[in-house]
């Protein structure tokens, strides 16, 4: 078995979603066909929302599991936006994933607004400051990364929100790489919006359907912009006039992909089972630990260290290295050492305490010493790029 | 087993499928991890798109697996909108799906048009004399289901679409019920855009992801509203700044549901060994042999045929009864017979060749007879309606 330090981007198959996948593949869909929508799977994408919605510090009804992260960001800015009619402005930061941004500027345009990407001051660290200062009374709408998926600056979630409410704006925040990494209060921070993937540290399966959060005190007031059956009040009248639900519910759309939805349940079960209090105790010593041996050995063989050294890292440590992309598929290929690469130069260690143990990672961190003693990487130097 | 007629709902599971599951989660998932992209997952949605693309008459990489059904609908049907600007009108009709209502009346609303709903004769066959005539230089876009979810009503594709074309505006197909159960030739028919969902007559599975065409030559000039990192040209660059995919692959937007992606295959593969001339031709056949049964032994018991009798019906038998919930829930309980229930009044066969046979048609329409004659149905009136 490799040492995988990628539950940071693809989580590790729980051992119970054997049996639920058998479950639902062999005897809900194979045996009971049609009848498994009344007797398992209409409620799926609550019952499940409302288990990623403790992990999130959010109520019973405000998390639904549906679509892609980039979907829901849409349907969520477009309401916000839609609801802060008058304002030109949304905020964002360049440590955003480049498909928020692209969401963001799709809706800017459509919508007549400014997308302003407020730059990180060392391509690390969130732009706080920076963000704070220029919030004013034309913000519509600010538009975050919990956890930058980069570097893993973590933001500051109460703090960021009081500011964005403090001038009437609303907020959405990204929690992919927080969610299950960075114990979350929603509702003691105030959140608005706020969606998340659920293949990171939820190990919910490759591409599992995101989350999203949207306040329950907001939901009547804000709009679906793809309405669809599965948010309409009444499912099964299929009433041709659409009626948004009252709730959270109103910004489901189309019919979930039902298996890899069911598959999201066991991962989530162990984060409860942990508790994320625990998660982060030990995700913090092990980072720590990781970015000592970084400091000790890595340092030296031309390796810097580009997460947060503070309490504002998630769960992944990246370090930078002009050979990083060679070094990463040596490592994948010699050193069965799985990390990630993300273009132009860095290497992410995903440390993940639920699949990682302290062993792995100092013996993944002697690896990586060991491919470029031996300049191992560097026959791997021409090789295409592809997704590590 | 009981006798399944909903494969138009919920098609079966293709033996093959099991393996399908295997591999994707214990393989691919459990074993390979985050290297699946590279060596499975990358490429799925425009391989199986391309298979699905076989089943309708489309060239590669016309057709993608993305997102729901109505996603996909908004995505399409506003980038069609955008590239008709200064037309005001929409056209669909009272047969098509509440979910596409729904979502063609959001965007009518946001874009600044107007739905027109054209209204069915008689609830069965598609206005297609009034859809010809309501046609001129205000219409931006046409958007209807190829074949109707309610009586089966399949129009006649090429037609409709010259008629669009002829005044300028823009074609926009739901085959969720006619892919897999009528052949399709989109390119012959000079089909603009297309949707339609995978777990019907295609057999991938609960939810199953849907999937979308566009015409080659169309998708430079249109533009996807959820621009995201898979349509991106370069999505692996994590560039800031969206660049569309050249071709129809603008149109994703997120990471797939690589699970319930992977289920869409097996039954793809079935059809396109059985393919779909043969399909057709049994399922006309055997939907003529459960019309003439409804004829002969339910007409006399107050059923009354809601689907086209000539070669425009789709492979679903509709028939009406003032009783259809309580005859269809006493059917499930305890005549092992499942069809399904469509409000206020309808009970659809769903005739799929590849999983039901003659005899079972006769049976079940004898096992009808048998509820209605015992009045088994009488206590099931008060049930509470659910997803049959």
């Amino acid at each position: 078995m490799p040492i995988y330090l990628d539950g940071n981007s693809l989580g590790r198959l729980p051992k119970a979603a054997l049996d639920t996948a058998d479950r639902v593949v062999r005897h809900e869909w194979g045996d009971r066909l049609i009848r498994s929508w009344d007797e398992a799977w209409m409620g799926l994408a609550s019952r499940i929302g409302d288990k990623i919605g403790r992990l999130v510090g959010a109520r019973p009804g405000e998390v639904l599991v549906a679509d892609s992260t980039s979907v829901n960001l849409f349907k969520l800015a477009s309401g916000a936006l839609a609801a802060r009619e008058g304002r030109p402005r949304i905020i964002s930061d360049d440590l955003n994933f480049p498909s928020d941004l692209h969401v963001l500027a799709g809706l800017a345009a459509t919508h007549g607004r400014a997308l302003d990407i407020v730059p990180s001051p060392d391509g690390i660290h969130g732009p706080v400051e920076e963000i704070l200062a220029s919030l004013d009374a034309d913000v519509a709408l600010v538009s975050l990364s919990g956890t930058a998926y980069r570097s893993g600056y973590t933001y500051d979630v109460e703090r960021v929100t009081r500011a964005a409410h403090a001038v009437g704006a609303l907020i959405l925040w990204d929690f992919s790489h927080t969610a299950g990494s960075v114990p979350i209060d929603v509702e003691g921070a105030g959140v608005d919006l706020a969606v998340g993937c659920s293949y990171k540290y939820l190990n919910g399966g490759p591409g599992a359907p995101a989350w999203l959060y949207v306040r329950a005190e907001l939901a009547p007031d804000l709009h679906n912009p793809i309405a669809g059956w599965m948010g309409h009040a009444d499912t099964f009248s299929f009433d041709p006039r659409f009626r948004a639900a009252p709730g959270t519910r109103r910004f489901l759309t189309g019919t979930p992909p039902v298996l890899s939805l069911a598959m999201i349940e066991p991962g989530v079960d162990l984060l409860l089972e942990a508790g994320m209090d625990t998660v982060r105790s030990v995700s913090l010593d092990m980072t720590a630990f990781a970015i000592d041996l970084v400091d000790r050995y890595l340092a030296r063989r031309g390796f810097e260290l580009r997460s947060p050294r503070d309490g504002h890292r998630g769960s992944h440590v990246t370090i930078g290295h002009p050979d990083a992309l060679a070094i990463d598929l040596a490592l994948i290929a010699e050193q069965h050492v799985i990390p990630d690469f993300r273009p132009p130069d860095a290497i992410r260690l995903g440390i993940t305490p639920l699949s990682v143990g302290y062993e792995e990672v100092e013996e993944a961190i002697g690896r990586i010493c060991t491919v470029v003693d031996n300049g191992d990487h560097e026959r791997f130097r021409d090789v295409e790029v592809g997704v590590t």
